[in-house]
C-alpha cells in the first residue's frame, strides 16, 4: 500500500476518504484517473486513499484498459461484502432489503401485515424475522447498518415515530424497539423524506436542487428538497401534503378536518369511486386502471376524477416550491400513467399565473422502492460520512 | 489608525470585517469588548478591524463606560452618514424611505397610484420623483444603494419583473429602467421574500431558523426561510400561496382556476362580502374590523368567515414547512388581531394530525413595513457582504 503523502491535516484526509467513497457509492466503479481530476488531488494522493479504503475493506481495485489509446487504469470498486439493511414499514406490508454498497439490490423479501398487526410489538418482531432471514442468507460479510422507513413523523435524534396515522402509532419508540431486538443500531426517517432523497441520488432526481416528491397509498407522504437540501421543519414533520384543503364541501378526513387532499386521491378513494372495496393496495389499483382503459364508464370515471385532484394538489406544490422536477409515487404514478394529459391539464389551471419555470412531472424511476432505496442511502450514511470508523469486526 | 495585524489573509480580514459591520448592523452598538468575545480574535485585531471600518466611514466608535466596575470600552457605532434608499411598490401605493446603517428608518414617505398609472413607464418616474425628493432633503453624506420591493416574481441575476399581477406587469424592466433614470445602481425583490427577511433580522422572527411570512393585501405574498435560509425555489418564483386550492366550489379567481385561497381571503373579499366597495385599501379593512367590533351583523360575519379561510391557508403552510413561527402581514394581520381565537381553531381543526412542534402566529412586528425594511436590507447586501468595496465618493 502506498504511503499516505500530500494530505495535510487529518480532518482533509477524512474529506477526501469520503468524497471518493461517495462518488464509487452512487456512481459506481471510478477510474482512479477520473477521480483524481474530479478531486482536483494528485495521482500519488489518490492512490494513498483508495489504498486506505482498500484496506478498511471498503473498495477493491482492478486493473482496467480505458479509453481509446488503450492505458490501464485502477478502476476502483465499491465491495459488496459490506452491506446494510433497508426496511420499508408500509401500512399494508414490510419490504426489507440487502442492499450493496454502491447501491445493487441483492435481496428482497416482503411480508404482508395482517390487518391488526400494527401493534409495534408484532411489527418489530416481523422486521427482525425477516432481517435474521434476510443475513442469515447472505453471503456477504459485513452489515454496516439498518435502516428503516416508517409513513410517519419521526424525531431525528432517536428514531422517536411521533405519529403514523396509518398504522395507528403515536409516540412509538419503534427504533429503540428494533435495535434492542437486533442488537445492531438502527436509524428511521419518514418514507416520503427517504424517497425523495433516493430519487435523488438513484432515480428521477438526479441533478436537481429543488425537487418534490408525492407518494401516495393510503395516505399521501410528500418530501422534499429544497435548494439541494432536505426540508425537515422546525422538528422534522414538514411535507406533510395530505392535508391541504382543496375541498369545502368535504369529505370528513380522518385528520379531523375536511376536503384534505388526501380524501380526493388516496388509493382508497380511487378504489371505491370506482366501486371496488377499499384495501386492495397497488394490485387492485392497476385493476381499475386496466378496467378503466378498457372501457369500463365508472373505473374511467373514479380514474379521471382522481387525476383532476391530482393535479390540483400538485399545483399548489408547484406554486409553493417552485420545484424542477416533481416525483411521483405509489398509486399517484399510477394514476399519472394513466391520465397524464388529464393531470397535467389540472396543474396548468392557472394559467395566467406567473410564467414559471416549468416543472417537469414524472414517475419515481425507483418505483414503490424509493423509500426503501432511501433507508439502505439512511443506513450507509455513517459510513459514506466517515469511512475510517467502519466496523472492523465481521 | 492602528496597524492591522493578527489577521491572515485577505479574505480571512474581510470576513472578520464584514462580521463586524453586519453585527452592529443589526444589533446596533457594540462595544470592543463583546466583539472580540464574539468573534473570537484578540483585542488589538478587533481595534484594527473597527479602525479600517471607521477610516472607511462605515463606523464611529465612542468611549462609553460599561458594566459595574466603570471600565471604559470603545464602542462601535454604525455610523448613519450611510443610508440606502427602500422603495415599496404596492398596488395602492408607493413608500420611499431613508434608511441608515443599523435599520433605522430616517425619512418615510407614501404616494398613492392613481387608477391606471400601474404602467411601468409612470411607476418608475413616481419612485425617481420621490427618491429625489427623499435625497435632496436628507443631510446624509453617502447613499449606498436602492432597493424595491414588488409584488411579483423578480428574476434574480437583473431585476426583471417576470410577473406581478396585481400591478398588471409581464416580463417589464423595471429595475434597469429605475436604474437609468437615477444613474445608480438598484436592487429588487420579491416583497414577500423582503417581508420575511425583514422580520427575520429585526422582526417577529429574530432567531427563528424556519419561518413563514404571509401578507395579504389584494393579493397574498409568501416569504419563506427554511433551515435558516431564504426559499427562492428552481427559478426563483417560489411562495406563491395565494393559488392553493381551497375550495372546490370556487370562486373563479383571476389565475384561471377556481376556489384560490386569494379569492377567500384577499383584502377586497372582506370588504365586498361586509357590503363594502373593494378597493379601499388598509383603512377600509380597518373600518369594517371596528365595525364588526361595534355589532354589524354583516361585517361580523365578513370578518369570521375570513378568519375561518385564513385558517385554512395556514394551516395547509404549517402541515407543509412545520415552521417555529407564521408572521402575519397585510389584512391577515388585522384579521388576526381581531379574530385571534377564530383563527386559531380553523388552523388547528386536523387535531388528530401530528403532534407537531406548535407554530406560534403572530403579527409582523414591522407592520405593513416588512417589505420595506427587507427592501433597505437589500440594498445594504453588498456593502455589508464587502465592506471595503464602499463607495468613498460622496
Amino acid at each position: 500500500m502506498p504511503t499516505p503523502t500530500g494530505v495535510g491535516t487529518e480532518e482533509l484526509r477524512r474529506a477526501n476518504l469520503r468524497a471518493i467513497l461517495q462518488t464509487v457509492h452512487t456512481h459506481g466503479p471510478t477510474t482512479r484517473a477520473v477521480l483524481t481530476k474530479q478531486l482536483g488531488l494528485n495521482r500519488s494522493t489518490i492512490g494513498a486513499l483508495t489504498g486506505e479504503l482498500q484496506s478498511l475493506g471498503l473498495v477493491t481495485e482492478q486493473t482496467a484498459v480505458v479509453g481509446g489509446r488503450g492505458r490501464p487504469s485502477h478502476l476502483v470498486v465499491p465491495s459488496d461484502d459490506n452491506v446494510v439493511v433497508a426496511v420499508d414499514v408500509g401500512v399494508d406490508r414490510i419490504a426489507v432489503a440487502l442492499v450493496g454498497l454502491g447501491g445493487e439490490v441483492l435481496d428482497r423479501r416482503t411480508r404482508g401485515h395482517q390487518r391488526g398487526e400494527h401493534d409495534v410489538a408484532h411489527v418489530v418482531e416481523s422486521v427482525a424475522q425477516m432481517i435474521d432471514e434476510t443475513l442469515s442468507a447472505s453471503r456477504h460479510t459485513r452489515c454496516l447498518g439498518v435502516g428503516v422507513a416508517v409513513p410517519g413523523a419521526v424525531r431525528a435524534d432517536d428514531g422517536l415515530v411521533r405519529f403514523a396515522p396509518n398504522l395507528g402509532w403515536v409516540e412509538e419508540p419503534f427504533t429503540e424497539l428494533l435495535s434492542k431486538r437486533l442488537n445492531r443500531p438502527v436509524s428511521t426517517g419518514n418514507d416520503a423524506n427517504l424517497g425523495v432523497l433516493a430519487e435523488h441520488i438513484r432515480g428521477a432526481a438526479v441533478g436537481f436542487s429543488d425537487v418534490a416528491y408525492l407518494s401516495a397509498s393510503v395516505g399521501i407522504g410528500g418530501g422534499f428538497l429544497v435548494g439541494g437540501r432536505p426540508l425537515t421543519g422546525a422538528s422534522g414533520y414538514a411535507g406533510e401534503v395530505g392535508h391541504m384543503q382543496v375541498d369545502g364541501a368535504g369529505p370528513a378526513c380522518r385528520c379531523g378536518a375536511v376536503g384534505c387532499w388526501e380524501t380526493k386521491v388516496g388509493e382508497n378513494v380511487l378504489l371505491q369511486r370506482a366501486g371496488r372495496l377499499a384495501g386492495g393496495g397497488p394490485e387492485a389499483v392497476a385493476e381499475v386502471i386496466a378496467a378503466a382503459r378498457a372501457g369500463e364508464p365508472r373505473a374511467a370515471e373514479a380514474v379521471n376524477d382522481v387525476a383532476d385532484w391530482c393535479g390540483v394538489g400538485i399545483r399548489a406544490i408547484v406554486n409553493l416550491f417552485n420545484p424542477q422536477v416533481v416525483v411521483l409515487g405509489g398509486s399517484l404514478a399510477q394514476v399519472w400513467r394513466a391520465a397524464e394529459s388529464r393531470v397535467v391539464e389540472s396543474v396548468q389551471r392557472n394559467t395566467l399565473l406567473s410564467p414559471r419555470g416549468d416543472a417537469a412531472l414524472r414517475s419515481a424511476a425507483l418505483g414503490d422502492d424509493s423509500p426503501l432505496i432511501g433507508a439502505a442511502e439512511l443506513a450507509f450514511g455513517p459510513v459514506l460520512d466517515h469511512p475510517q470508523a467502519v466496523p472492523q469486526a465481521v
